[in-house]
């Protein structure tokens, strides 16, 4: 077994990755969705929310946390609207059902949103908002997640690092995708920092007593997106998050999570709750006036002016360079994952 | 008639502005529209928003690019989805008629969105979210601007400050509402530093090849949201507006606006784009659930510790203080307009 960093093609990744629920005795609906919200993850380069969390599903699908065989309640609840129960299975599942639904809807209608309960995790949330583009819908899917954001002027972890996602189909090329967390940073580049011993940027972490510091070793929390001095936007885009995926689901707040990672409690469901929708072109302007908008639109952003030294993307750019990149070269794998997936170099 | 900033009172100052819209001729649904939403700005206190913006709407109406007597043309493009085409009117008139079809469309199916197109500038986003709000529904308002925001790393303006705005009812309270622009701070901070002489914070202002700087004087343009190094993130949200009001509506991208003040053209329209968005809390949880979370939600989070001389808000919280206080001592109103509105202290 690797004790460094390994390369390992897509393929096999994806089926030690099956292979892992599989030994779990996961459903295979439910592991086929967690594997493909992973893969996607992975295949861009956001390692934090990719195969890695294999070992953790694996963990709590064996505690009872996560149900191995979930069966999804749909309710529709008007011509563009739905709400769909995840029975306590991984959240990959019922957010993936809840955006081909909300695509289902929004073909019929112009425009769906889709809730989800009693779900878990979801992963990155811009697997969902992919598969909406995919479909050829501009789409968004949202998530609230555990506390560790305090509010603007907080003192403690409030919201969670609740990530907004959007994508727009882009003709004859990947999707327009923008996956975001609310804070500047993720709570795993605080740890990255900590191991390098490197400071921070201002504005980005907080100690535990909410106060910002580019210290890593004493980052407890990280702070919304803005700063030390907008940091209200973050903390409000956060909220949106909250608003959409906890209140109108009637699912946990950010604050009252058994935290996901480090909990005693690996048998109680979280009851996590998400919010996606899709829009389709075809109900506004219409698809041939969207498609050229969009391409004339992505054209110009890209051959914008640049600052010496600076490259213009669009979002999503970046990530599919990663993903081309990492589909020649393979997709790293670190050592714990890599000898929990019985992988080798 | 004063030199100097006077506090007058919310009805007067609304009769006045509904005064100098009539003198030019403005049909009385356009200017109720308008004067709403401008009323709301100056309550809540973005006077750039505000009452001050009569004296420019004037002056394009009596130019020709707005439409004095515009006649808004609805098309129902599905259950759930419609567009208003403007007629080349001030963009108030069309946007709350976009959010009230939203909201009546959204009690029907559970959520429905509605593009403008052949608008024009729409004072504060938050009017209509709000709107919305006060209706029942969460609610959303977006559209794209001039161009004053260069890309996360471009060196010339691209996107504008594209506003993205979000509200949601709050029983028995004033609504939650975040009406913010994708830039950090607004183009007229700006103008306020350099009649200062004060310098600006770090990495929210550009000069004029987008090199960041905090010389007010050389300031020629705003920074995304994020600064020197999140600043994707904001560039990446303003593309959201301008996705959902530019392209999907078929109308101009932001670099291709007749700039809204200091052009020669006050005759040629700018067709402009909006977008909205309604979702109706009977349609997820339950109308009962919802108003009971968001009561939880917003109570949690203004009694969240708070760092030493903090105080923790909920967004619009600031707003609605500041809306009470203008009730009671008047909303002030600047020299020149209030020598345009003809008011006196």
């Amino acid at each position: 077994m690797a004790n460094e960093t390994i390369a390992v093609s897509e393929d096999i990744l994806e089926q030690h990755v099956v292979a892992a629920f599989r030994k779990v005795g996961t459903s295979e609906d439910s592991l086929q969705a967690a594997t493909r919200a992973m893969m996607h993850a992975s295949r861009v380069g956001v390692d934090s929310h990719g195969v890695r969390l294999t070992q953790h599903y694996c963990t709590m699908l064996e505690g009872g946390r996560l149900n191995k065989n979930p069966q999804l309640t749909i309710e529709q609840k008007g011509p563009s609207s739905a709400t769909v129960d995840g029975d306590d299975g991984m959240g990959h599942f019922a957010a993936y059902r809840a955006m081909s639904l909300a695509c289902e809807l929004a073909h019929e209608t112009g425009m769906a949103g889709v809730g989800v309960r009693r779900s878990s995790h979801l992963g990155a949330a811009g697997a969902y908002a992919l598969a909406g583009a995919e479909a050829g819908f501009v789409s968004f899917a949202t998530t609230n997640t555990d506390s560790m954001v305090p509010l603007f002027g907080g003192a403690a972890a409030f919201h969670g690092t609740n990530p907004l996602a959007f994508a727009a189909p882009l003709s004859g090329q990947r999707p327009w995708l923008l996956d975001m967390a609310t804070s500047s940073i993720p709570m795993n580049r605080v740890l990255l920092y900590r191991s390098l011993d490197k400071d921070l940027p201002h504005g980005v972490a907080a100690d535990k007593s909410g106060v910002p510091t580019t210290n890593p070793h004493e980052a407890e929390m990280v702070l919304p997106l803005g700063g030390a001095e907008y940091g209200y936007k973050g903390a409000a885009l956060a909220g949106v998050a909250t608003l959409l995926s906890s209140v109108l689901m009637g699912t946990t707040l950010d604050p009252d999570f058994i935290p996901m990672v480090g909990a005693d409690d690996i048998q109680t469901p979280r009851n996590m709750g998400h919010f996606v929708f899709a829009i389709s072109p075809d109900h506004f302007a219409g698809r041939a006036i969207f498609e050229s908008g969009m391409i004339r639109y992505v054209d110009s952003l890209r051959n914008a002016p640049a600052r010496e030294g600076e490259e213009l993307m669009a979002p999503g750019d970046r990530e599919w360079r990663e993903a081309t990149r990492r589909g020649a070269e393979g997709i790293p794998v670190d050592p714990d994952t890599a000898r929990f997936l019985e992988l080798s170099a």
